[in-house]
């Protein structure tokens, strides 16, 4: 198998990225990984990795790259980017799958241009993985579209629970939809209309849900319109790193404060590792021809390699047919209205 | 002043509200407070919350409640609801204001109908005092309306303003409109058009804010319709609790750990504090013809003598007064369409 990486993506520089594609061929013995970026940038570093001399590691040169700070327009500008590349390594079929980071809606737009979607698919979505008690919950979408109809809220959930069942392994994924109260017929019209076709969606449909079911163990997949998705993920971050900076600010006032800590340290070690998205691998765009995940700007090393990991099993454990195969068990989504 | 109170609606009995009553009275000197509910069951807890023989203190007998899980049917099958009582009171000018507790959709819905709104307003809307990192941002609306359109969540943001400055005392309070990013042609047409009202509204609007600018002190008011509104505070709830609940069973699993909690308890009790609701004083209505205070169902005493302190300052700072000059001065919200 062959996995396209945009090597450009990090706010870092290319190295967490090389670390990262390191340690995945550590433990992944067959397949290759394409390096797209400035060559110049990229190649200097292979030593320093251990990648040099390594047959299983291509470089692909793109000489302009998607900053975070550009707008949509840069699309058009920079249309050697590396991003572009990626896509068109997918788009050709000289990678299975590809893993972008960096600037999130810049990846979603260029993919979806080029690699359209599946059929059946109007919309494709953001699926997050957010940590909750039990594991881990995708939330689907997280922000690539506004104004979702219930036609496209339904394949969200359909797409978000093949991704659980195939790629994180969930035995029939339990599939909530997000709504400001659990009885039948709370929310608006398109809320309402969603929750009629998920009822009848071959996934396990455990009705509505609210907020707070993404974390307390409810469900395995939230499914919302990506307006309320960006909303929620943005301020649950930031919760948790408020209560972080808050907590650390009380400890550093007293050193009996800062003992305590000090020896409480392995339980804050797990609260930690229970709040890190770095294991998750990124976030699928759900409902493109083709394989697509994306990764945050900062990932280190570990979420390089597992954003490569989950975009690896899509692809073996053939997530797209899967998708297609429960949207034509109904075969609604399929009209284009 | 009289401040009418629902002693029915906590979860916990009428004790805390007594509790919170006495509390509030030792340092309001002037005011009366109307205990409303079912006088066998509040006369008994009067001995024990040294509130008997307290002139101040006035019972009004309601024979039915309105319970948490009752659906908004159970409003016309209890018109003899503490819940109806309390408004009824407001409605007549027997009280200055209100403090309901306990299941919100209902006391949202009676005081909507007994008070109606305020000229220039056509939805009230739940303002929540969320816990930010300079202090406290207030989100308005959290869950009173689902499909706000532009004239709507321009008036939630005239609103939580006047209450962020004459009630908070928050000096000219930045508004911020809740969308997917902060350039002004982000989100739908209805934050387009909503933006374009808030702009020229007599506040300070700041412009579109994500999510996490609840809790990172960037505002003091958010802007948002109700759904959003509902699952940013479900998911923030969640999210505090749950990684309370991830830290605590952390520390148990070791006496290291445990003891070095012990040691770090008060930078524990800070971070307490900060995340506590009690202080604020529950959520306003805003945009009834009257003042009404909303308190959490498991409100302790504090928060009760919190939110009849809020409710106080409303009546005393002239809050709808001054919420109704602030509309005025921007005549297209009075229109109707």
């Amino acid at each position: 198998m062959r996995l396209a990486i945009d090597a450009m993506g990090n706010d870092n520089g290319p190295y967490p990225i090389l670390e990262g594609v390191r340690k995945y061929l550590a433990r992944d013995k067959k397949s290759q990984i394409i390096l797209v970026g400035h060559e110049d940038k990229i190649r200097p570093l292979l030593v320093e990795t251990r990648l040099v001399d390594n047959d299983r590691v291509i470089i692909r040169h793109a000489p302009q790259v998607i900053e975070m700070e550009d707008k949509l327009s840069a699309l058009r500008e920079k249309r050697d980017s590396s991003i572009a590349k990626v896509v068109e390594l997918v788009k050709t079929g000289e990678a299975d799958a590809m893993v972008a980071l960096g600037n999130t809606m810049a990846a979603v737009a260029t993919t979806r241009m080029g690699l359209k979607h599946l059929e059946g698919v109007h919309r494709a979505g953001i699926a997050v993985p957010m940590p909750s008690v039990c594991g881990v919950c995708i939330v689907n979408d997280m922000g690539a579209n506004i104004n979702s109809k219930p036609k496209h809220l339904y394949t969200y959930g359909v797409m978000a629970s093949s991704y659980s069942h195939y790629v994180l392994g969930v035995d029939n994924p339990r599939v909530g939809l997000l709504n400001v109260g659990e009885e039948e017929v709370k929310g608006s019209d398109i809320l309402k209309d969603a929750f009629s076709l998920l009822k009848n969606a071959p996934i396990n449909f455990i009705g509505n849900v609210e907020g707070g079911d993404i974390f307390n163990g409810k469900c395995d997949v939230v499914v919302c319109d990506g307006f309320v998705g960006n909303a929620v993920l943005k301020a649950s971050e930031a919760v948790a790193s408020t209560m972080g900076i808050i907590l650390r600010n009380a400890i550093k006032s007293s050193w009996l404060s800062m003992l305590g800590a000090a020896l409480a340290k392995p339980a804050f070690k797990q609260l930690k590792q229970a709040a890190n998205y770095d294991q998750y691998g990124g976030a699928p765009l759900l409902g493109v021809n083709g394989v697509c995940i994306i990764g945050h700007g900062r990932s280190n090393s570990t979420a390089v390699m597992n954003a490569l990991r989950v975009a690896h099993e899509s692809v073996a454990h053939r997530l797209n047919e899967h998708i297609h195969e429960a949207l034509c068990q109904t075969n609604f989504a399929l009209n284009d209205n």
